[in-house]
């Protein structure tokens, strides 16, 4: 009898998974103190996002808050991540998102202070990615500049995404990276994927520097 | 009075062993998000492999199929990793494997792009590989070309075991490692003993470069 | 009807996050062997800290003693970490200071040896310290030379500190990492904060010796 | 009534705190595939030593087994640890050593090929060893000759040690780390101080070369 107008609850299977990605990302490093943030989509108007300052490795239940798509809070009483805004973009970009994983290892943070975009080719994980048959490919992640307003960095992925160079993931420089898929497993699978192939791009330039060629 | 037509069930404690295996590399790094493949021989003409698309971390009872050893499926209903006919040709090739694990690592993965075999010398490690006693012996691992056509990758590794250079392992460029044992354990011993001194060799490639020898 | 003249107990919950402090650096490599040493603030004149030649990642409920803001063991028939005269120091300086880790990492005691301060600039992470509020910052660690006389040393950081130069955190040289907050989980986070920065840096400079910028 | 004949049980303390070890050792990465032995006194003629081509990660009480100290079987049908000589040969030497622990990491094996000694110099963690007192000092870890004759390696060891240089711990070339204690937490102790400092000296050793001093 009730007309919805509440957004849905937090479905205990979706934080579940986040909760879950957050003790394994935490265990490899990838999300100190209390850097990154997690979100699922609810429906076509809202997502469920970590609230502000938690520690990623020790998340509970409680630790999500529900927001609409222009970041607005649904919860009373509740902080969203400081990056609601970035996850929204993409939620907005493209209905078939659904769950936004934003991470910080150290290579992938090293590599971003020194390239304004990663290369990965011919490395057959790349297969990890939507329409990715082969390893004969190359992918490229972009870097964005850090800006501490949200807002505008959040325009700025979201032009060069609208210019049709729709990037599987991107780093901000100096800071991490994002990364995304229609399920939290699936986005799950491309941090792992990424933050392998980022690890293998730092070893490799630390190794092609000494001349190391057969 | 049934005459066997079906192959053996797959042993409860061969899957046990690749569920344990899976969780044990990928807390180290060596399965990222779906990378990798398991098998266990069921008997002369069929094995048991992980189906297609899981995470190796997080193996159930339920991620194992049966297939021949032209990688044929006996159950109906499952699709088998697509590298399964690289598990065949290793069961065909030799009597004695009973089990085959494809692991992805950050060490091998860099060697792998830079080198067409890896030259692994002098480490008492290699003990490990059969016949080898000492170590005063060299293992040369091969490095073939990666190749999504994965019938035409089996005949290229077929053909280079069949000019009797029969290695203990081998690399598939930007891909990974396929090792092998009579067992899971023994071939997840060697599993590790080539991690180690991949990783042993990728630090020894970078500090050598730099002179830094007595 | 007891004049308060003990010590106030150490509370569960804070024996309890410094355990779990522990074990989670053990995992990460932080505190080796016994190094290390960790504390809570009990009240204006007294701390609990962890007693002397304990395994950090293995802490029970009865590795930890009171002493007063001097040093001065409160509890009989136990002995307090050597460096409990830093923890003091640190206490005394500001009253806000709630909890003080010690931790022992590869990459923050390789930088301490040949820098004498580490310069942290522009990473997002370093929001994680009071009063920064954007990546456009840089945070300068100083590095105090090693000093077995700990009173002597806590001196040399008590003038330091005094000069108005108070740092978020110090290394000491070859020796490790201090650093604190007003609860153990803030401290820990900045522990987790730092040691991740230390490692970037590390790679960083291991990259940038190579030439390998764009 | 009978005559003490027999050498003394395995303490199942004893077991079981090798058996941790083990574990530790493992998700650390030092002992691969089924590299390492570990043992423990049991008295002035007999000691307990992991039976041979046993994971180290993976102990049960069932592996261990009693031998003299000139390494003879005291258990009938099992077969100790290659390398149970180098074991006998430490608890020959000196009385008060009650733990041997043997491991395999990549940065020692990787140091111990390039290096006849390694000199650790000026950090706090070396006071972990008996008589040292302060970081102003250097500990020499010898690097022997690996040799399959584990009973001519074990005269070698012992020439060494009776010359009046007895180390603290050494390194066999490519194989790995012979450490002890009086306990088995004093020798694993050791271990995580020695490997933490095998790993601060490969990267100083890759940073150094860079030029990367300020």
């Amino acid at each position: 009898m009730t007309k919805r107008t509440a957004p849905p609850k937090i479905p205990p299977a979706g934080a579940a998974a986040l909760i879950a990605a957050g003790r394994a990302f935490h265990a490899r490093g990838w999300v100190p103190a209390t850097a990154g943030n997690f979100s699922i989509r609810l429906d076509a108007k809202a997502l469920a996002v970590t609230t502000s300052g938690r520690h990623k490795g020790e998340l509970g239940k409680a630790d999500f808050m529900r927001v609409d798509l222009d970041g607005r809070a649904l919860d009373a009483g509740k902080r969203a991540s400081a990056e609601t805004l970035l996850h929204c973009q993409l939620y907005r970009h493209a209905g078939g998102i659904g769950a936004v994983l934003h991470t910080h290892s150290p290579a992938s943070t090293v590599l971003s202070r020194t390239h304004d975009s990663i290369r990965l080719e011919g490395y057959e994980l790349l297969k990890i990615f939507e329409g990715i048959r082969t390893h004969e490919t190359a992918v490229e992640v972009p870097v964005f500049e850090n800006d501490q307003d949200i807002a505008r960095l959040s325009r700025v992925v979201d032009a060069h995404m609208k210019t049709g160079k729709v990037p599987h993931a991107y780093l901000i420089r100096g800071h991490g990276l994002y990364a995304w898929g229609r399920t939290v497993d699936e986005a799950r699978h491309r941090v792992e994927a990424l933050e392998f192939l980022f690890e293998c791009e730092l070893y490799e330039r630390l190794s092609k520097s000494t001349g190391d060629r057969p």
